[in-house]
């Protein structure tokens, strides 16, 4: 189960709980790294000062409208809400974060990676509980059909009114609460300058405080009272009602074998657990993990790779002893700091991060384990590797009246963006035993770890014999349910049983019926057991990631304009993930520089890094400005000094910083740099400045 | 469009046309490679002596499900025909596949990626006609309900009479014909040893062969005339009924609108067209590449992963030139040698392959054009890369009746396995303007290229100016109909009226309404255009992956057993796709091993070389027996000799030979092994034998 939804809780619980519960906080115009460092004095290139002009998420969505990152799907055909394909640099970004999360998960931890269906048939989403309680309240307008997400249309409508009474009053907006970023949404609630009683507004911010906590009833309730109707129309709504958010489809020609596509990867694991467990030679701990898609049917998604219908994810589940928590690799990570927000400090209404090691958080118990501490870590280690701002970057504890029963902790990776505020991407729970334990009660299959004890384990216990013979007179027919009803007995009962039996005799329930027992037809005593093997269902850590609200993120945190002329934007994007390495560029597409162009493309792919030529009949500053958009972080020109020295001058995106040297000598500091094991700072110790006049830009 | 599937002729060009319609044909019982090299000689370690024991599907089966390769998905529900889940091997293999894929196609021809969705709404599937015609025939049985695919009722009954027929006459099997490898598919038909005449034979036999080309309704007939029932129950049949193979779902909270799972991928390329002609900026040739998953709700699959309903495909769409098909790397495959079948051979009913250079295949015309020609190679480059058998490897032709009639040329590459004999694994067929023009006609959007002319276009050609005041007073509010009639004529129609007119009155039809024109009224002149640009719809060349059929198709052909013990299965998978690279095998799990073992996963790790420890407390040998099973191509143990001088032996999988070195040697010499820059023979000429005891096998 993923980005926090819960079986016993519906709408609260869905991956999209942040994005409509927690309210956009103000944060400062300059979204950007503050660091600021110049010129080779840098440490790691994302900490170069990259200042110069304000977020402007109109141009960042240009670009990435122009540039193809991603778009929305089956535009040609008027487009459908909620999903998007990805063109060639989202879809070589997208790869390329996968393949470092494979790398810093998969490989590094030796999990054991599956691939299972999306097609899922219907009895398993009954067992797991999203058949029942996968859902969202929606309203319909009962005018013009429009169906919005209840909560969404109070949340709206309220803050509208809020916001409508502040301007009234002459009073900013509050920072808790600015106008949302997505423009549909601003359209659909307008505001008007409407003074309020002052209880009104007292009751409305508790409204608002606690939306998630109202049922879909409570809500059109609410609706009522509070005359609340669709803004886009003015016309009422109907009664709430529940909708699956499960896409629907069936199986196979007959129609019988209705199914659904999975809305997460989860349960793909556990109905393959007693096979990986056998592949992991019947030892816990171990993980498996999944990268793939996932779907869910929103009712109205508005808010761009936020919440969309169609989804890549990327989903872990540890599983672990419950009686034995610790995690053999917690010493890597125990003296990382992060920014938490628990539990109890968003019960007393507030907000207030605050920073704590690993080691420090499990040992006060504010991260409930080491397991869950570990995991909690190392997605953040994943997380700042990829590029995002660490700055931007906080988990968020679920609180008690968030979680289902059953789990017993759960923290959220929230990144900060300018559509959702802080947004959970990556959700990390400990989910207990409950997914293996409801699978296993359906099918009867023994989900468990069996594990050889060192020592016995002794244990005493009253059991019963029966004596069959006068039990097979007395019951004819009904000695078997009664000998069963007995056996079914706790300890307490048995006991209770052994005591009324010394008094003469005593009656026991069985199939609806009563039976009366007799002293001389059974026996109970205490025994003593001994077992050799420990049998118990391993409880279940699930880290899980929203790749495309990761992704998004990223775009966010690298994009900023050049100081010099705010049109021209820059990505910048990690090398890591970066989608084309290094732009070889040559002065021009003349015959002359092709052997050097060629030879320098074969030499990095033997290399292992992604470069691509652009000889295109344009200005090598134009050139660079566009790669720049792209995100490429390394360039290459090969000019006539190229030819006739074989150097190369070496560009950095960020400072457009040049360096100069040997092809060689390029081309292996370029591997080192995109490899990670060296950083700009040496890569210019190596290399002299350039200060020639080919690039100028 | 993929797997041959053409939308003018439903279910004989779906992907499944070979598995249904080729039979498969008797191949020596020795499958894999015959080349027999011995120890270090050897080319490349695809030419090992692998020939031990025949083939044995059923242990095959057993190694893969043991390992958890991949198992029927919902096993522990009582699974769904035609799904399946990958375990960790078979994530790995299928993962390093598509890496591969990705390496020789994408980057190394520098295509397009892109990611697009899987849910896509009705109208897109409406205008490439899957709506319509993207359907099975399917018959049920009359007394259980039990449904059947139409044409294989028909095949496996008449087989198994043609069978039973040859029983009783005493002849062995038909080499075309041997019984199915598929067990179930064996127990529906039942052989019963009775003689037919042999007029029916013939008649049997004559249906057999044109199989394909019979219509639903005329299925029914056959079934009716040749009193076929269904063999599991012996029940009758009804009529055949179409059943559109596409998983149908609704998009949003509405119902309103329908939506179907993708069949392919390639619809999602063909939309994106005209933003990705934009990003490279306006130019063809270039090529849109996709991996992802496709859904098929196939009526009773039961070829493994042959025939399933959720499989994952790789597909280019290439865009080009109509005139001109050119390709400017063919010289670099030109003399690359296939084996063809091509669609003049197949009509006389034989399948006579024969050996071709692709240079003279497209000289002789036998392969349409370069660009097609170009990409056969390609597919043969990746497929024996990847360890395909290049002997079990063919291109097949479609025949002219096969192709829908806007196609061009299509050429399957086959594969043959146990299961569906020459099986097709990839299809690639030039598509011409089919794709791009439905979509464009139905939103209006211009799929086209532009493309600027050196020398303009000159161009004579008739032409009409009206006197629109005459017009007008005559026509009143029909004027505009009637010059629009009049501009739609064609040149011969404009000359016509151009004749009429000079002779008196004429009439035209507008609106369904007949008008009368006077020369007055217009004159029409030819006149001279010059054009700067000419515009065009590009073709469309596919190759399309089933990345399952050919990750199975690998599997058997990498399949083999030791000469000394048929229990111990090996699959000899190139390094570049196993799952594991290297197994690090250290004497013992004893802790003066542990430094060791850590420092070369260390290296390993470093050097980009997938490696696993096992340290488990079993033999070396059987350690190594373990790997060979999941294709572990290499192998190095660590003991007290490594300890003490820094030395370590590599063991090769195939040859089980082992070598000795410095530890920084072996680890430098299997790196060069796994990234394909030395082979094993090489390796050898490295390191010296060993003959130690440690690790007798």
């Amino acid at each position: 189960m993923t980005f926090g939804f819960l079986v016993s809780t519906p709408r609260r619980h869905l991956r999209s709980t942040n994005l409509s519960r927690v309210l956009p906080r103000l944060f400062a115009r300059r979204y950007l790294h503050s660091e600021s460092l110049e010129d080779c004095s840098v440490a790691t290139m994302s900490t170069v000062n990259k200042t110069a002009h304000a977020f402007d998420k109109t141009r960042l969505d240009a670009l990435l409208n122009r540039r193809f990152f991603y778009a929305p799907a089956f535009e040609i055909y008027g487009g459908v809400a909620g999903l998007y394909d990805y063109g060639p640099p989202g879809s070589s970004l997208q790869a390329n974060i996968i393949a470092e999360w494979r790398r810093h998960f998969i490989i590094e931890e030796s999990m054991l990676e599956v691939d299972t269906t999306i097609i899922t048939p219907s009895p398993v989403f009954e067992t797991s509980g999203h058949v029942a309680r996968f859902a969202d309240w929606m309203v319909k307008d009962t005018v013009n059909g429009e169906v919005l997400r209840a909560d969404h249309l109070v949340k709206n409508v309220l803050e509208a009114r809020l916001e409508g009474d502040r301007e009234a009053r002459g009073v900013a907006a509050a920072p808790a609460a600015p106008a949302p970023a997505d423009k549909k949404k601003k359209k659909q609630a307008k505001t008007t300058a409407v003074k309020l009683e002052d209880a009104v507004v007292a009751e409305y911010e508790s409204i608002l405080a606690q939306l998630d906590n109202y049922s879909g009833p409570e809500l059109g309730g609410l609706m009522k009272t509070h005359a609340i109707t669709n803004p886009s129309s003015g016309n009422p709504v109907g009664e709430p009602q529940q909708f699956n958010l499960m896409f629907a489809s069936s199986i196979g020609p007959t129609g019988q074998h209705p199914g659904f596509l999975r809305p997460e990867t989860a349960q793909g694991h556990f109905l393959n657990f007693a096979r990986l467990l056998e592949f992991n030679n019947g030892r816990v701990p171990f993980a498996s993990a999944q990268v793939g898609r996932a779907f869910r049917n929103e009712i109205s998604p508005r808010a761009g790779l936020l919440r969309v219908r169609e989804f890549t994810m990327a989903e872990i589940e540890h599983y672990v002893d419950p009686l034995d928590k610790k995690h053999v690799r917690f010493a890597d990570v125990a003296d990382l700091e992060l920014v938490l927000l628990d539990k109890f400090v968003q019960a007393a209404g507030q907000t207030t991060t605050k920073r704590m090691t690993v080691g420090q958080a499990v040992k006060e118990g504010v991260i409930a384990n080491e397991t869950l501490g570990y995991f909690v870590a190392r997605i953040y280690l994943f997380l700042v590797r990829i590029g995002i701002n660490k700055t931007r970057l906080r988990f968020r504890q679920h609180m008690a009246n968030e979680m289902a029963h059953y789990a017993s902790d759960c923290w959220d990776a929230e990144i900060q963006n300018s559509i959702g505020g802080w947004t959970e991407c990556v959700g990390c729970a400990d989910r207990a035993a409950y997914d293996l334990s409801v699978h296993a009660a359906k099918t009867k299959q023994p989900l468990v770890v069996r594990q050889a004890l060192k020592e016995p384990l002794i244990e005493e216990r009253a059991v019963a014999e029966f004596d069959k013979k006068v039990l097979g007179k007395t019951f004819k027919g009904d000695a078997g349910v009664v000998s069963a009803a007995v056996e079914a007995l706790d300890e307490a009962g048995m006991m209770k049983l052994k005591g009324e039996l010394e008094q003469g005799p005593a009656t026991i329930t069985a199939d609806r019926k009563e039976f009366t027992l007799q002293s001389g037809m059974l026996t109970i005593e205490r025994k003593t057991f001994k077992t050799n093997v420990r049998e118990f269902t391993p409880n279940v850590i699930e880290p899980s990631f929203g790749i495309g609200r990761i992704l998004y993120c990223l775009l966010e945190h690298s994009f900023w304009s050049r100081e010099q002329d705010v049109e021209r934007g820059v990505l910048s994007l990690p090398a890591v993930v970066a989608p084309t390495k290094v732009l070889i560029v040559p002065l021009s597409a003349r015959a002359e520089f092709d052997p050097l162009v060629q030879e320098v493309s074969l030499r990095f792919r033997k290399a292992g890094v992604h470069a691509r030529v652009d000889d295109s009949n344009t200005s090598i500053g134009k050139r660079y400005a566009r790669n720049d958009e792209l995100g490429t972080p390394f360039g290459v020109t090969l000019d006539f000094a190229s030819v006739q020295n074989r150097t190369m001058t070496l560009r950095e995106r960020d400072t457009m910083d040049q360096r100069i040297g040997s092809i060689e000598d390029v081309i292996a500091t370029v591997t080192e740099l995109v490899n990670g094991s060296i950083d700009w700072a040496e890569a210019c110790q190596r290399l002299p400045a350039y200060d020639g006049v080919q690039a100028v830009e």
